[in-house]
């Protein structure tokens, strides 16, 4: 078995194309240097926002915090986005915040949503061409359950448009899936 | 270069030893059969509980609702197990239940913890020895979004002492972890 020619043997063809061997004429097969973790680094760093987003649960300003808390429960998310009336973003509001309002004793039907959510500019969102690796670390770091996957509302960046959602359950789901590769 | 015995070359050494490549006497490298997403599945399959889990936080079956939101607020996390004085665990109790409990015009100073609870044996936990990936997919599959780290009360399996907390936001952490590893 010579290998100082790089003709591609099947079997170690796969390995050369997962990154970890290197063929080259005239020296054959070498170590690429990339260790299994590194190469799964680089697997994880690969997925895409793009391919894992749900369906965004998204109200209008105006909602009482009420029939927030109920389409909550009806859509079972724990982050609800709140849009202008024309239909750009304006905010985010969690499970936490309507636990913190529905704890006071005022009357929740009577109190619009927009008042107890967090605002633009300080959400913290994220783009269909971001990495689901980029957007865990967001929500790691500023300690949110959930991200907007955001897109400039009518081509204009001035104003955001919500068109997904990328949740702490987006990650377990991935981290299962990921998992669940096995060998035959 | 000739690999017809299995002298271990230093470069194709970690291949071998990472299951990629197998070196046989006589025979050389061969490939192992497993892609690296099969050796990422086998990576993260190899994950611990024990390795991941953090602090339980409990409060006892009498605390009211009310004080247990606080408690939830102060530690900052979204599920509080319950337990009997004796130290047991009874109940599991979700942001989403406490929600929901706060919705009613009731007092929540006055509704004890333990009657909205999702109570034993109805409650999906796992044990230190379980796979992170197995705690995962419990989660998904119950659409739980923590689950109390168990072992047998006192030494007797009829009742389960707390000694951890699984959550999505775990699972998030090991995600941005394991896509922290990068090719130098």
């Amino acid at each position: 078995m010579h290998l100082t020619r790089a003709t591609l043997r099947p079997d170690l063809a796969i390995l050369t194309m997962s990154g970890f061997l290197d063929a080259r004429p005239r020296v054959g097969y070498f170590y690429s240097g990339k260790t299994a973790n590194q190469l799964m680094g680089e697997h994880i760093r690969n997925l895409h926002v793009k391919d894992y987003k749900s369906v965004p649960v998204v109200v209008t300003e105006a909602t009482s915090v009420y029939d927030a808390i109920c389409t909550m429960f009806l859509e079972d998310v724990g982050t609800i986005f709140v849009i202008k009336k024309e239909g750009y973003l304006i905010g985010v509001v969690s499970r936490k915040d309507l636990l913190q309002t529905a704890m006071g004793k005022q009357d929740l039907s009577s109190i619009p949503v927009g008042v107890v959510m967090s605002r633009m500019p300080n959400l913290i969102t994220c783009t269909p061409e971001d990495t689901l690796h980029y957007a865990a670390q967001q929500m790691m770091r500023h300690q949110v359950d959930s991200l907007p996957v955001v897109r400039p509302f009518q081509g204009d960046d001035r104003h955001l448009e919500v068109i997904g959602r990328i949740s702490k359950t987006t990650l377990a789901k991935a981290f299962v899936e990921l998992g669940q590769h096995i060998s035959v």
